[in-house]
Formats: structure tokens, C-alpha cells, sequence
């Protein structure tokens, strides 16, 4: 296989890029060689090089611990706990949560042989008990294993003097009624709130 | 900014990927350092080093001239001309064209300032005169800038003894007439054929 074939090849398998966006891809590249090309292959080492798993929360950053945990603005009594690097990074982009973070990086399955180990739920819990954490945000998934896995945290932390919150079920921001599943519309009517009470 | 978000910056530029899917895929490949993210920066390194553009016809080849124009199995008295190299690539994929090609590397714009020197067409017209061409298959795309371009080196290759054909009108493979537009169904009507000759 020659150099160009090998590359379309590799970049077919990234994620959401089949064989003709690779090629697209590709094309694109090599008619921007002295800026693009440069800059993805360049961007591409140095993040192989210098890009770490933080050791406390489990975040990607070019130090560990991360800036996240490092950032001294932060609220260091708040973990908010997530399923995936993107969910953290989804948090982070929204800004209402100014704490600490832990990725699980995936959620409990026995099929998969995914215990408590494997998601550092036991450093979770001895984050609990060494620092000072007054509050546990799960924010795992609204799916059936993301709920499974927050149960399951929620359980282990209960001897523990912190308050454990998951997050808000209802309408999406946008959203209209009639094209909600039923599920979401019965979590919202169940957690409607009064008028009077609503900032 | 960081590494990290240098990287997905860059991704976030190359055609078809927004934001949300450079982040993806910026996951993806640092959850897969040593495999898929090492293969894609070699291979990335690999055809910034080695990829040309053949001297000849203008296709991308790890030799210049191309391993297209150097096959002696390939009939060297056609040439087909395309738009772009992945007009080429989709061509040779079909395996029914067994000629050369020139790539002249977009249309004719007087808006953008591309005329016929910048298409590469006296080159073409030099293989023509140069070469022993017998044919030369016009496959620039359906559209008004590809068959302007088209027309005009139709007109240029008046002069020389040779064939100049265009790619047929009609009607996709397996598609419903319902779902054509008129000009393709106009041009499948007008250019019907006879079941007696069809072969």
C-alpha cells in the first residue's frame, strides 16, 4: 500500500469519518501542506508527547494534576462526578459548576467486566474522606447504566458525612412538548416546580 | 492555549468536522495514543514527505510522474480529464476507464481569475499534439462552471485529429424518476435509446 492509500486508510477509522470524508479529508490536507497539514501533524506530536491523564480527578491536561484541580478559584468542596473526559469538558463549557471534577471513564457493566476498580470509585471515595467534600455531584448519563453507576456511588457514599445531588430531569432548554419521549415528560411533570417558589 | 486545546482547534478546521466532532475525535485518539494516534501522525509525517503531484497529469502519487501515467497495461491513447484528483480516484474505482488522465485542478472562473493556463489546458493540448491521443473523454462534473470548462477545450481540440467525448446524461443507477430534477429527466428522454441496439 503506498503512502496516500495508507493514510486515507487510517483516517477512515477515526470516528464519524468513513472512507469517502477520509479521502475529502486527505485532499484537503495535501492542497494546504505548508498550513494545515503542518499544523494537524505538529498539533498531533506534541499532544502525544505532552498530553497526561490527571492522576486526582482523571481530566486530560498537558500537567497533572490538572489545571482543574490546580485552579486555587475553584470550590476544592465540590467533586462532580462524570462519566467521560466530554462530559467534563460539556460541564466546564456551560461555567455553572465552578468545583473539582472525577471521570469514571465509563459506566459499571458486569458484561463488560466494568467494576468499581476499573472506575476509580474507590479513589472517589477516599477523595471523600481525605479532603474536606461537602457535596457529590453525579452527573453521569440520564441512561440506564449511567443511573446504575450513580445508584451504586450514592450507595458507598452514604456513610459519609456529604451531600450527594444528581441532576435535574425536565424539558430541554428549546424543547417542545410534543416531541419529548414520555419519559422526559413524566420526570418533568413529576418535578414541576410552583411558580411562587421559582427565582 | 494549551496543547489540548490547540490540537482540537486545528481538527476543528479540516472539512466536515465541527467543533463537537474535533473534540470526539481528539478523544478518541488519546484514549488510543499508541495505536491509532502514532499511526495517523506517521502517516500524516509520511505523505507531507513523500506525496507529489505528478509532473504529467497532475494526480497525486508518491512518484512523480504517477504510477497511473507510468502503467504500461493502460491504454495510452486516451485521456480523461477531471476536475480534481478526487474525480480521478472515483473514476479509477469504477475500473472501467483503462487510460491516462489530466487533472486540471477546478473550472474555468472569471470571477476567481482562473483561466486556461492556471487548468493546466495548453499542457493537455501539448499531450495531445505530443502524444499519439486518440480520445479524450471530457468527465469534468454536471455543472454550469464544469460544462463551460468543458466546452471550451472542446473548441481548443477542434484543430487536432482526435475524439472528444463527454460522460453520458440520465438517469442514476437505481434511482426513482420521482426523485429526479428535470433537467436529468430531460436528458435521459432526450437521450434514449433503442432496446434493439442497446447491447
Amino acid at each position: 500500500m503506498n503512502t496516500l492509500e495508507h493514510l486515507m486508510q487510517v483516517m477512515s477509522k477515526l470516528p464519524g469519518l468513513g472512507p469517502r470524508s477520509a479521502r475529502r479529508t486527505v485532499l484537503h490536507l495535501l492542497k494546504n501542506r505548508e498550513t494545515t497539514m503542518r499544523d494537524l501533524t505538529t498539533a498531533l506530536s506534541e499532544a502525544m508527547l505532552h498530553v497526561k491523564t490527571c492522576s486526582t480527578c482523571g481530566a486530560l491536561d498537558s500537567q497533572s494534576p490538572c489545571g482543574i484541580c490546580l485552579d486555587s478559584t475553584r470550590d476544592p468542596h465540590v467533586i462532580c462526578v462524570v462519566e467521560d473526559v466530554a462530559d467534563l469538558w460539556a460541564i466546564e463549557r456551560c461555567q455553572t459548576l465552578r468545583g473539582l471534577y472525577h471521570v469514571l471513564g465509563g459506566t459499571l457493566s458486569a458484561m463488560d467486566g466494568i467494576g468499581p476498580d476499573q472506575l476509580h470509585i474507590p479513589r472517589l471515595i477516599q477523595r471523600v474522606v481525605d479532603g474536606d467534600i461537602r457535596e457529590v455531584v453525579l452527573a453521569t448519563n440520564a441512561t440506564l447504566e449511567g443511573q446504575t453507576t450513580a445508584h451504586y456511588i450514592a450507595e458507598k457514599l452514604k456513610p459519609y458525612a456529604v451531600t450527594v445531588t444528581r441532576l435535574a430531569y425536565g424539558i430541554p432548554v428549546g424543547g417542545e412538548l410534543d416531541y419529548l419521549d414520555d419519559g422526559t415528560l413524566h420526570a418533568a411533570l413529576h418535578a414541576r416546580l410552583s411558580l411562587q417558589d421559582a427565582s
